[in-house]
């Protein structure tokens, strides 16, 4: 099955990034962004026989950091 | 409105950071993993009269690299 694991920097984390882009959309013209935070987009092809749990382990052991940074899975399919 | 956009490269094109991410998981004793893509998400909060156009302008332009990388524009919440 298709999962995609999207991971976003925690609300009070400081995004260089994010003000990186902000920054450039403003300079090409474009009005009215407030905030941009720049995150992670994981798309993983697993066996269907994969927990939950485990989906929950890989995202907390490497995929995220889980101090600064939350994380959210989304089953795509079962094929 | 909260805009998300999810930034991912195309098929085809070889993802270094995706096979590094792949065999960390396997690594780590996660079995049943067949493949990993890495992408980008970038989260956006912009006025509410942002309009379509200006939004597929701003990942033309900026956001997403066109020969590599495909996007997909979600609307999240209208304040």
């Amino acid at each position: 099955m298709k999962v995609s694991v999207h991971v976003s920097l925690k609300p009070g984390v400081l995004d260089p990034q994010g003000r990186a882009v902000h920054h450039a959309l403003e300079g090409l013209g474009f009005e009215g962004v407030a905030d941009v935070r720049v995150g992670r987009l994981i798309e993983m092809e697993v066996a269907d026989s994969t927990s939950d749990e485990a989906l929950d382990e890989m995202c907390r052991k490497l995929l995220a950091n889980m101090v600064i940074e939350n994380y959210r899975i989304e089953k795509l399919e079962t094929a």
